[in-house]
């Protein structure tokens, strides 16, 4: 297997930086846009398999990436607890039924992921058939808080004004909300252990939002999502990735998780994490998406400037900073690719 | 003159912790939305300077707060600029003509205060006299990144990606829509002093989309404002507050602008940032303004637990961390307050 990934994960040396994107299988390829549209919407691709294992796929085929990452979404979860999930084009996802009084909640069960969830595992066990020892696998799951301001809000939100509700006039309904929430991300992700996943990733979309106080008081559910964590099927522990977007300012707490790794935005600086985390965390990010919209000579020099903010040595992931824009053009995800794995040699040699 | 807010901003001991919030004038008050009905419309409310006095002085006239603040927008800028700016009702603003190219910056210019926005500087002159010696009168600006990025982006926008297309592909255009606007943001506050405001302050709402590096790069601009302020017409030194949102891992870096204040968003904890801002700035802040939506009693002990963590001893204004949302109870705002006053004499006993 090319296991630069898994190597960079367990703080080994490697020959060049690893590199894998966010949303790497997604609207920018014709060739996920041609499956989506034969799916017909987003969340039927999600649950067939099949076609889910071929997107997943698609960007493989193209970049010399050096991990695959499940199609999925976050709200898989909410959406196999009966909130009638639907995901309105150019708008966002929303809930048929949000959640927001202690009924609510009362009412919510971590569901099975054998059963609600089977399709994930499907899609997890096709992968890994059709992608043999090419490149490790990752698994993903929303953060508890992420899911919570989704299934609260209901659908898009400026201010998160009915989740903040909760949180200033009712935190026990909210801590007992992410407590359902911290099992039922526990149980997906180890079925996706179960069902072969040799990485696992918790997109924490919405943590920024919260004061230093609030996240602090929640950090328990991504402890408790750390910690949960299974074993591999070959019995070795399986690196979990941490991304709190907005999370810049608790690098330190994040890391007390016990993480393997911190995703970074972009607007956190790769030298001065690097000096606040040390050894205790594998970094990885972090490059503006936006960047991706300008030219490969520009994407070049940037790819640069973030290898060398990082610098020599191991522990680093080179990835985006938040998910890959639709607008992207595939040829400059080739000229990202292609600069990672060239430039960063130099900082890798013995 | 009540003047624990000036005080407060030149670190002199002080009875209280002042207190005054973000948008204080604004649509979550009865009486406002009376004038706003009066006028029509927000924009000819801005340049109306006898009902933008009315606004101005409303929340003063219902509570104890410590400073008043002009009632303007920071779009008065690129408004008088040409650019043809409408606000839409839930939407927010929009620009006719955005600027998006070399030739659209080359044909800009500073606009002149005394003319173009001739306004703002009756509005403070009204308010300075219906005052009195009541309270200091704060004068404001949007910085210039934030001011490029919606004359930029021309209406709402999630990524600001035709703003980053320029950062990204024509720095140097970018640079001179900086460049100009930071004529424009200092001859505009400097008018304002003229006209009589006691304090500024610089709202820079979308610095914290900005990656370290390209932050770093546009720093010059903010301290181009901050050196560029005229004394007052006493010849005092008038303080400059500068408030980046989403600017928590950098108070360092805006600190060394050398502004007197630093406002901070509710994601930031008030002892962290004491501590690592020390007496090099005040700092004002930072209620999380979805609390104000709770209870009086929820409130009264968020204002609690905000002043414990800044601590004793002077130094500190307190605010929201963001402006106010128009849903908020104007009693809650009473209760706020009132709770700041009351719990902070012991933190100035001497």
């Amino acid at each position: 297997m090319q296991d630069r990934f898994m190597r960079a994960l367990r703080r080994q040396p490697v020959d060049r930086t690893p590199v894998w994107l966010m949303r790497q299988a997604g609207r920018y390829l014709p060739e996920y846009r041609a499956t989506r549209a034969r799916a017909g919407d987003f969340l039927t691709l999600c649950k067939t398999p099949e076609l889910a294992c071929e997107v997943t796929l698609q960007p493989l085929n193209r970049y010399a990436l050096d991990a695959a990452i499940v199609f999925s979404d976050i709200l898989t979860i909410p959406d196999a607890m009966g909130l009638g999930l639907t995901m309105v084009e150019g708008e966002g996802p929303r809930f048929a039924r949000p959640v927001r009084t202690a009924e609510d909640v009362n009412r919510l069960e971590a569901p099975d992921p054998e059963t609600a969830l089977a399709y994930v595992g499907e899609t997890i066990r096709l992968v890994k058939r059709e992608l043999g020892d090419r490149v490790p696998l990752i698994g993903f799951a929303g953060s508890p808080f992420t899911l919570a301001a989704y299934m609260v809000e209901g659908g898009p939100s400026r201010d998160f004004a009915r989740l903040k509700h909760l949180l200033y006039n009712d935190t026990d309904t909210l801590h007992h909300l992410l407590d359902t929430l911290s099992t039922a991300v526990v149980e997906h992700l180890n079925a996706q252990i179960r069902a072969g996943v040799d990485v696992v990733m918790v997109f924490d979309t919405w943590g920024g939002i919260l004061s230093t106080q609030a996240f602090t008081e929640f950090l328990d559910y991504l402890w408790a999502v750390v910690s949960g964590l299974s074993r591999s099927l070959t019995g070795d522990p399986v690196p979990c990735i941490l991304f709190t977007k907005g999370g810049g300012q608790w690098l330190e707490t994040l890391a007390s998780t016990g993480c393997d790794a911190l995703g970074l935005d972009w607007t956190v600086d790769l030298a001065g994490a690097r000096e606040r985390i040390g050894d205790r965390c594998v970094i990885q990010g972090n490059m503006d998406p936006a960047c991706l919209l300008s030219s490969p000579k520009r994407i070049r020099q940037e790819v640069g400037y973030l290898l060398d903010r990082y610098g020599k040595g191991e522990g680093h992931i080179f990835n985006l900073g938040h998910g890959i824009n639709p607008d992207t053009d595939p040829d400059h995800v080739a000229a990202m690719v292609e600069a990672v794995h060239e430039l960063s040699a130099p900082y890798h040699a013995r």
